[in-house]
């Protein structure tokens, strides 16, 4: 058993969660993850996931950006949500700002994917991440389903982990043992993303499995419990993708029933937050060129002023450049909080940097420079504030601002 | 005359203005800048600005920020706005989130000044701008403003306008010669501006003079209507300041009146417009790290719409990191406006870029992208999205964001 998986001393491994040594998909799935010509360099950019349980449960989650890839206007409007079995997924071209036909190459792919795995169009869903405003080579994509088809195995997720890749630095995956009161069960999951990253309620592309058997309102209210907690509280580039997806599938395969309002529902959601909560951490520690990782937690106010407070802080390139720099510049910290909370002056807000006050009711705090200094060049930085009341809490883990992260953006189309 | 003032093609010098060559404060105004030791270097870091008549006008606006510097909480509690006499700034220190003791700095920094100019207090105004969080070493600035009363000159707005920079590359200030139907006034104006810039209706600071002869209420009007259309529409880092401040003082010396609601109104507005706008403009070319200028205009949807649209664009790292490689990657700005949308998939959005359609109702437009790309490496790209409907229009000037951004941010405390 190895905690490599669960890197970050804010999420905890729960005690009954193990990493499965040599990953593997849950029970019922198998996977794969071929080249189908896409991205110009030849690397795998075809991912397939398929459920081979005649009877699964699934949810999904997508971006709430107006601007939708046509993947995901697609699976909102021609999927049934609730008892997915396939996934096909591309990288290197995003389908979006593709219009009418970017619609009917999705719809290409959906249909080839739903032979390739016999399964019914409307139990396919698709994903693809990449550049925005090409159209899609749908039929590269159809031909590399083939591939994908005969290339399908148990433990094909680090494949497709790898298929679905765009400037992720590192795969991100984890296969978890998870012992339920009512039995053994396994969660299997595969995420991308490390720009465009500001999720509303989901935002990359995630694809988590589990053999457990599960109703299907039992998957949607664990997934978007922990979608909330997770996806929900990163920040990279404060950018809404119009492609993020994140997709939970139970095969029912392992024979192990978790029952509604159940300890075994409460176990398996303890272990599915978990995973997405470091799933979502690895994503922002691959952020675009990042080096550390900062967690920024709002105590007080009312729900309104911590989320933005939060995001404003988080999102702040004054801040994200201080972090990179590891410079423990809590003035632009204020200085984020201020802007959105416009007539509020003089504001009583108090901030700690790494446990140490800096600044307390609005004003400085005399505090030990030096040893503040080196607490702030950790990997992982973390920021509290506090506002006036007690109304409210939250969180957001974000990466610094790097002149890597302008050398990606700023010399290659992504 | 020269025009090397108005340099952006965005501007267009109205035909009664003219720059005057070796700049000089408008009749009536006195200004010097000196060095008192708040910046470590030696430089230039506290100004005085005094207007010699009786009985001036003028008007200010101020941060919205929540977190007020010491000088704006004092500028807006302690001062007559509409009659000020004096201005004393200083830089290398904002005087922001510093406490009680921090407004009673504020306020002995007011009296020094007011004792310097033999001005009342109230009509004295004080702005600050440098590092956040740090105490005003305010003894030195009342020393020093000891050594700029001496230093006073109807020729000191050089000396200002360097007195008042921090990370600025350059500085900012002009002197123009305006001719009414009532007679020849002067208009001079100084500057500073390159970071944590993101104005809600003022930002940076920026002091501008006349000696037209003006009611209180008349100025008022002219520097709200022109702050709206100058630093209400810049942005460099999306980071609203805790000291934004901008002054406009009348000294009436020329005899010249402008009478309310008249012709000489009207073409002192459009000198004062197209002179803060360049100001604006050249705080966006000085924008910490910036190499050129992207300019966003929205039409169409209504003013919420067109408002978010333009600064989620203006404010975008991706956008930003497109602009500063020379990259025409429309996706981003698809993904920008989307992002701030909900709701609206499928949404028609229009995207040219120099005049070139790339996308047309929400799709891609086949283009010749090596003119695209050429057209996007010159100092200034032009971005026009329309929205469905035809409501509303507004437009954003912002800078790239670089490699020099970023260290600039993370290797300085700023």
């Amino acid at each position: 058993m190895s905690d490599a998986f669960f890197s970050s001393r804010w999420i905890e491994r729960p005690a009954h969660v193990s990493e499965r040594d040599g990953g593997g998909l849950a029970d019922g799935f198998r996977a794969a993850g071929v080249a189908c010509g896409i991205k110009p360099d030849g690397a795998r950019d075809l991912g397939l996931l398929v459920c081979d349980a005649p009877e699964p449960a699934s949810a999904a989650r997508f971006t709430r950006s107006g601007v939708l890839a046509a993947p995901v206007l697609l699976c909102q409007e021609r999927c049934a949500l609730e008892r997915l079995r396939v996934v096909a997924a591309n990288s290197g071209n995003a389908n979006a700002a593709t219009g009418g036909r970017g619609l009917d190459a999705a719809a290409k792919v959906q249909g080839a994917a739903a032979m390739a795995a016999g399964a019914a169009s409307e139990q396919v869903a698709v994903a693809s991440t990449g550049v925005i405003g090409v159209q899609l080579p749908a039929e590269r994509v159809v031909h590399g389903l083939l591939d994908a088809r005969s290339a399908l195995r148990p433990d094909g997720d680090g494949d497709l982990a790898e298929a679905i890749r765009t400037t992720d630095a590192f795969p991100k995956r984890a296969t978890l043992e998870v012992e339920l009161p009512a039995g053994a069960v396994r969660l299997s999951a595969q995420a991308k993303g490390a720009g465009m990253i500001s999720p509303a309620f989901a935002t990359l592309l995630c694809f988590v499995q589990t053999d457990a058997q599960l109703d299907p309102e039992t998957v949607e209210l664990l997934l978007g419990v922990c979608v909330k907690r997770s996806f929900d509280r990163i920040s990279v580039d404060g950018q809404l993708s119009t492609n993020d997806t994140v997709i939970l599938m139970a095969s029912g395969a392992s024979g192990v029933r978790v029952e509604p309002e159940s300890a075994d529902e409460l176990a398996l959601g303890e272990a599915l937050d978990a995973l997405m909560r470091q799933l979502a951490l690895l994503i922002v520690r691959d952020g675009e060129g990042a080096r550390r990782i900062g967690r920024v937690v709002v105590r007080g106010g009312n729900p309104t002023a911590v989320e933005a407070s939060a995001r404003a802080v988080a999102n702040s390139p004054l801040v994200k450049t201080a972090l990179h720099g590891a410079d423990p510049n809590w003035g632009r910290i204020a200085q984020a909080v201020g802007a959105v909370l416009p007539g509020t002056a003089p504001l009583a807000v108090d901030i700690e940097i790494e446990g140490v006050a800096v600044c307390a009711r609005g004003a400085a705090v005399p505090h030990d420079a030096d040893a503040l200094a080196a607490a702030v060049a950790g990997d992982e930085v973390d920021y509290a504030i506090g506002l006036p009341g007690e109304g409210a809490e939250t969180e957001v883990f974000f990466s610094d601002l790097s002149h890597e992260y302008v050398s990606i953006n700023a010399e290659y189309t992504t």
